[in-house]
């Protein structure tokens, strides 16, 4: 066995919580790959709720669904996630959220997620998180501005009321060029 | 599911790596939990080295290797571990090795682990530990003294060249009373 990549133990977590018929989110679509794995962990009686400000991902990401099959149980959404509340069915209880923080991959470099709205996010997921659910961060840190999300967000982090949530911090330590940091959020 | 405490993750990575036959270190046997995990993992073909500096907890523990029928696969060493390398046969490989860093629980305060006898003894274990191989610290550092045999830890760990060793670092940022930090280098 390898110790595995932040990337990799976020599914591993994942894996552990999402059921067949749960309602989930993927925070930041991108390219899709979390909103096609989560689609598929759901099932067809479970839903995912992916939110992207960039269109050209999502318009990809269509596409891949309805490959796969996947399509009925999950709907894109074109804003950012701040505003995730105003987009959710009343009475919306989740069992997971997943963020990847930084910028898409392959994408215009200067559309990255900030530390303002990515905690307004994240804080409007654990409001409708159940018992035992799992509110997953991935943060890509090494571009410009990103060590600025990273403390604020390590700040929010460090605070959450323990009687609430356990915070996971996953990171490996002696990598250059700043490799992704993973925090888990589990509700207790 | 719950997240893992860093103490419950030591055991899932090891889990993973030690193999029947294999043959590890237990460098911190205190009240011989994990000397005891460790050789009924390893089982008749592998072999433990156990090492302490306090006699009581190896003269317990080995009360339990005898009664549990796995004291043959185990060898106590009463001697700190930055001595390891005296004690164990020539042309010993390892694939694993743990340290619980702090003083024991239910024992004498005042005997707690160093960061300069940590460090060599952890320098010791890489040398001779296999491809694909763990080497796990558990540190307590809520005691005096702990926080510097950290600090230093951590600038050691971080400094540990990227193409021959993964070092991740577990732990959870929300909790009062200094929770114990995992430390996973793997060998790669």
């Amino acid at each position: 066995m390898n110790l595995e990549s932040a990337l990799r133990y976020s599914h591993t977590l994942l894996d552990q919580v999402v059921q067949p018929g749960d309602t989930v989110i993927d925070a930041t679509v991108g390219n899709g790959n979390d909103t096609i794995y989560l689609a598929s962990a759901v099932g067809k009686s479970g839903h995912v709720y992916g939110f992207d400000v960039q269109s050209a991902g999502l318009e990809a990401t269509k596409t891949q669904l309805l490959l796969t099959g996947l399509l009925n149980q999950t709907t894109l959404i074109h804003d950012g996630h701040e505003h995730l509340s105003n987009h959710l069915p009343e009475d919306t209880q989740i069992t997971a959220a997943i963020f990847n923080l930084g910028y898409l991959p392959g994408s215009d470099k200067s559309v990255i997620t900030h530390a303002k709205t990515t905690i307004s996010a994240v804080e409007q997921c654990l409001k409708i998180l159940q018992r035992g659910g799992l509110v997953i961060l991935v943060s890509y840190y090494g571009h410009p501005g990103g060590k600025d999300e990273l403390n604020h967000l390590q700040t929010f982090l460090t605070k959450l009321p323990q009687k609430e949530f356990q915070v996971l911090n996953y990171q490996f330590m002696n990598q250059q060029n700043d490799p992704p940091i993973l925090f888990a959020i589990q509700k207790r």
